[in-house]
């Protein structure tokens, strides 16, 4: 699934970094009279979807007077800058009725105002009232710019620094302190105060991993990462884990608090001069079982103190009092509540990621065997799809909410099957040329053959999560369709192709998935790709294609997605999951290329194969193989032999014309040639 | 010219960033018994080319002792960063005995220590007393280690805050912190406190550029930032210029204060509410006639203040004491000293580079036309060395050292030559693979038909700087060579004809130069290009494909020079000076390609037209009918008609084996088909 949309300059991108998406609500994407406010009518227009929020801000700015802060700050992420949040976290919502999954709020004693980018903007004009205005900027600059035009120097912003990594609280700083509008951190979240029905902590207990799906055990890892920071010449005394899948990753855990990833609440402190780890979670939700499993009641080296959630900020403090600690951060995923505890410098130590993101970017032997076995369950989910939807397009039965029922039931009747990775994409026609799309009733279109049609979905398994992408079409596309189509193709097969050094960044090859459509002056406005884990987030930072990801090493797995959009018309993207591996080379050493492990044949209806270089088809070719192999026995072992027919005539080679072809061609003709002349003279 | 050598890894990379090239002396690449020194032998032995520091080192370590300082960092940049440096500049020359061009020195009481890059670690063995220890590595984070192991917690390191840009500073000072070692700014230098026999500053008066290269005026450049300074939201007062290029492009002056770059010591305070700039410069240099055309005698708008060198601290100190006053810097080309008296923060906005670096690297289309002119006349002089070369080589009586001196003497009689950009590279055999490479009478290779032969070399003319790498086999070369040329050219044609959305990154298309390298597991360990200037440095930053580099607009012209170095063998780099033009696409607008100035034929003797795909065939074929049209007349209004002739000879056309020359032999086929099969049914 792509992460972002319609960015693309770096400021924007970078300083976008905290903001991740939401996705409790579908995007709006229906048209329809009055459906939006209209605020300069008088009376105000209001759509029966707008949120009255008056009473809300009365009480936000009588929360706001006490403390003499002029603007108050709302994210809309929780205190591990998680990409989805759970409905308790939902401030930015709750407050302004705008559910969008990006978006800033601040609300001055006089004004309320919501930053969101373009997919959001008539979502938003439906869900707000006219308490609050839009701003079409998403860029932390625009928030300051407004900032410092609206309130008086010296004045205080109030924010919850919960609610900031510390890469975003330096943004704002970096803008703010010049012009001398003061950032004041205030830990007791304003909207918690005056949210009477926040919904509840979830019952759900987090659990342990079963050891099929496990190489590594938790004292391993562990004193993997131990032996990371003792090598760090700033000699630092412990990590402070901040990211929800840091600490499901480092102890083999899973939990089910936010939604679509297996994550549970908590924090974690790695440290090497105490005997024992600390993990700050809701006590009262760890079974007996996980405790032992845990070791939470002894006192030697392997043994994790449970300590309560909310009292991470004073067991840090008393931790940092100690003489001779030094914390060793992440600055992208620590939130600043956390991270303003740690001073003076001395007690210090960041990087932009911890080791332990690092680290599990890595995937062990098993983890890359269970995540490939993993997609081939996947495919044939896929395969059931595109083959169903091939059939029942064209009786006019099917609309996008059924198609994505469906691939969501076949991936539900898979083996370890865990649930949709992320709100399926299934979107035809213009609703497909819309960012992050996902059909309501009110905005499904039925699918036709007259329409190209885009499913972009994935599945969680307890041994991997999956994600991928097929555009298609049941009739006869346009020229332009399959032109772009086969470049978007060309952009995928260019970057899977690619061999390159190990430690090369994705962002310097990510160009490869564009250079085809740039070559008739087409681009697609998000990125090229993203991380993926095993049983863990759909995007799984910092692997991937972004400025701020880390080099390619092998046994890291990431997406590919390049894609058209053309507004009111189609959206064409084809994403597959693939591995990096080591390649041999005629005269190098330490060279890697990608290995793809989505294994679900493109639309041959929308390729033309002579944009194709003889490369690029020999790459399918090879691929269409690997499919047949991959997926084949899987199909035959599930007894779905309509399927394997299917991926089997889906899956034929195709005629390489270029180089091969010819050359058969003047065989041909060399073999030939003696005779005819002999005759001819 | 190739700019950085042997650092893949983005972080030397970004370190590197102050360290820029000096090349007072050559390289030095000859071998021989005993040119190195061994101060593990009793006596320790030095061969003659050692410099005796013991002396110098007793007085810098009676210097450093009143200061309390434990550690004093010695780089090899001067107060504007810059690339060449003047000698009263070489600092750490004279100090160490170094003279290599990158390198940083760290003294304590007791140890002294230089770290180098590899191409310099050879030259160091020869220059270095046993006083000195040698560092193989680069990055700063190298020497804050040896710091934080060398001096104790709480110890001051001093530095001259005049040689360190704010990056760098932030970078040392960012490992250095978090360790409690201080940093302790020095303003008086202490190596020239000690420095008996300084070189003074050269006599050199600077001039003003006549009207013909010229299409903006100072006038009209002062207010074209002036603009730029009143629509920044923190509304700045000024901009301060620290690197000498950006008082040299402000002003249209040039001088002769440093080797090859025509510019001459100053610094500029541009300022918004003063009625007149402020140049700081060596007020006895300027001549009456350039202080008429500077305005320096009157008080309006565009008069020009002109303070001494030495005073610019305690000018900008007195400055920054007025209320309301807030300075615009750019933090890779401002020193540390200037920067430390900007406060508070309130008196600051920084940026990476200044508004006029980023306006500089735009050229006006009379800049643009003048260094198109400056590349015709510049490939008269290289290929009267190439034809040159191709007669005489063979006779057995030409040397790297001739070959240099050739090339340039047909550039100095070249009109408004101002003699080479940098030193001559003028590389045989092995010596090519040496990056930096110039050839000294102990080290030049005679020139023979059995080595390939790689000539980087570059021109100041009054109408713009040229830079241009060929390299050339005049035997016959190996299967191996040639396919690594080869491949070399297919990276910089694949570069060249990119169609790209103008504001792209060139870090993030620079793999092209490289892929078909990786494909057999070759590479490079070098950047892929660099700015160039009209009448400039060679290395016009910061424009290029760096990841320091901002995004290609229309207007920049920028070095395409990927390459490829066997140890011990021979080196290939092919380097084109290009420009940033529109282009036509069938869907998009804004989109930017590459058109090639430099106008010298390839050598076809190492190009394997079997590995190049048809567009690249294409290309090469259009690229050098451009050579006939750009070069031709010229060579003709010069009477060079043999030079003209070998032009022709090496600009005809490939044939173009892939598609259209199988389709002629398809049509053939074809067409004699009906006959053939006739006779033969």
């Amino acid at each position: 699934m792509i992460t972002k949309f319609l960015i693309l300059d770096e400021s924007s991108l970078s300083v976008l970094k905290g903001q991740k998406k939401l996705c409790i609500h579908a995007a709006w994407a229906g048209e329809g009279r009055g459906s939006e406010r209209n605020c300069s009518s008088i009376p105000p227009y209001l759509p029966p979807t707008a949120v009255n929020t008056t009473l809300r801000l009365h009480h936000l700015r009588a929360a706001m007077a006490p403390l003499n802060i002029s603007a108050y700050i709302i994210p809309a992420t929780d205190a591990h800058l998680s990409e989805y949040i759970a409905p308790r976290d939902a401030r930015l919502a709750w407050m302004s009725g705008f559910t969008g999954s990006a978006g800033t709020a601040v609300v001055t004693q006089n004004k309320a105002i919501l930053w969101t980018d373009s997919r959001y903007w008539i979502q938003a004009e439906r869900q707000m009232d006219c308490n609050w205005e839009l701003e079409r900027d998403v860029s932390i600059r625009s928030i300051t710019n407004w900032l410092i035009q609206e309130i008086a120097e010296g004045d205080l912003v109030g924010f919850d620094p919960f609610l900031f990594s510390v890469d975003t609280f330096n943004s704002y700083n970096t803008d703010l302190a010049p012009a001398n509008r003061i950032l004041k951190s205030i830990p007791d979240n304003l909207v918690d105060k005056i949210w009477t029905d926040r919904p509840p902590l979830p019952a759900d207990r987090p659990t342990s991993l079963p050891d099929s799906v496990i190489e590594r055990t938790w004292p391993m890892k562990v004193e993997q990462i131990r032996a990371q920071i003792s090598i760090n010449p700033y000699k630092p005394t412990g990590v402070l884990l901040s990211a929800l899948d840091e600490t499901a990753w480092l102890f083999n855990l899973r939990g089910n608090d936010v939604p679509y990833n297996p994550f549970f609440y908590s924090y974690t402190l790695l440290s090497m001069d105490e005997i024992w780890q600390v993990l700050f979670v809701h006590v009262e939700r760890i079974t007996e079982e996980l405790k032992v499993y845990l070791n939470s009641s002894c006192y030697t080296a392997y043994c994790v103190q449970l300590i309560e959630y909310r009292d991470v900020r004073t067991y840090l403090a008393d931790y940092l009092l100690r003489p001779g600690v030094r914390l060793w951060v992440g600055t992208e995923y620590t939130n600043q509540a956390l991270y303003e505890l740690i001073t003076p410098q001395e007690k210090l130590l960041t990087s932009t990621y911890s080791p332990v993101l690092t680290t599990k970017a890595v995937k062990d032997s098993t983890e890359q065997r269970i995540l490939k076995e993993a997609h081939v369950r996947d495919a044939v989910a896929v395969i059931q799809l595109l083959m169903w939807l091939e059939k029942k397009v064209p009786e006019g039965t099917e609309t996008e909410i059924t198609a994505a029922h469906f691939v969501d039931e076949c991936r539900s009747k898979q083996k370890n099957g865990r649930g949709p990775s992320f709100e399926t994409i299934s979107a035809s026609g213009p609703n497909a040329a819309l960012a992050h799309y996902s059909p309501t009733k009110e905005t499904a279109r039925k699918l036709t053959v007259d329409e190209m049609y885009l499913v972009d979905s994935g599945g969680q398994y307890l041994d991997g999560t999956t994600d991928i992408t097929r555009t298609v079409h049941w009739g006869v596309p346009t020229h332009f369709q399959k032109e772009a189509y086969t470049r978007v193709l060309m952009g995928n097969i260019d970057i899977s192709r690619t061999i390159f050094p190990s430690g090369t960044r994705g962002v310097n090859m990510e160009m490869l998935g564009r250079r085809a459509l740039w070559e008739i002056g087409l681009n697609y406005g998000h990125g090229t790709g993203h991380g993926v884990g095993n049983y863990f987030g759909v995007h799984e930072w910092p692997v991937g294609f972004q400025t701020n990801n880390i080099p390619f090493q092998e046994g890291m797995f990431t997406s590919i997605e390049p894609g058209y959009y053309k507004e009111n018309d189609f959206g064409i993207r084809i994403e597959d999951i693939v591995l990096t591996v080591p390649v041999t080379t005629k005269h190098g050493n330490n060279y890697l290329t990608f290995q793809t492990v989505s294994l679900v044949p493109y639309d041959r209806n929308l390729i033309n194969t002579t944009l194709l270089s003889p490369e690029q088809l020999h790459w399918l070719n090879t691929y269409y193989e690997t499919i047949r192999h991959g997926v084949g026995p899987e199909l035959e072992r599930q007894g779905l032999k309509v399927e394997y027919d299917w991926m089997m005539k889906h899956t034929a080679p195709f005629l390489i014309a270029g180089a091969s072809a010819v050359s058969s061609f003047t065989l041909l003709v060399t073999a030939l040639l003696p005779a005819l002349l002999h005759h001819l003279l």
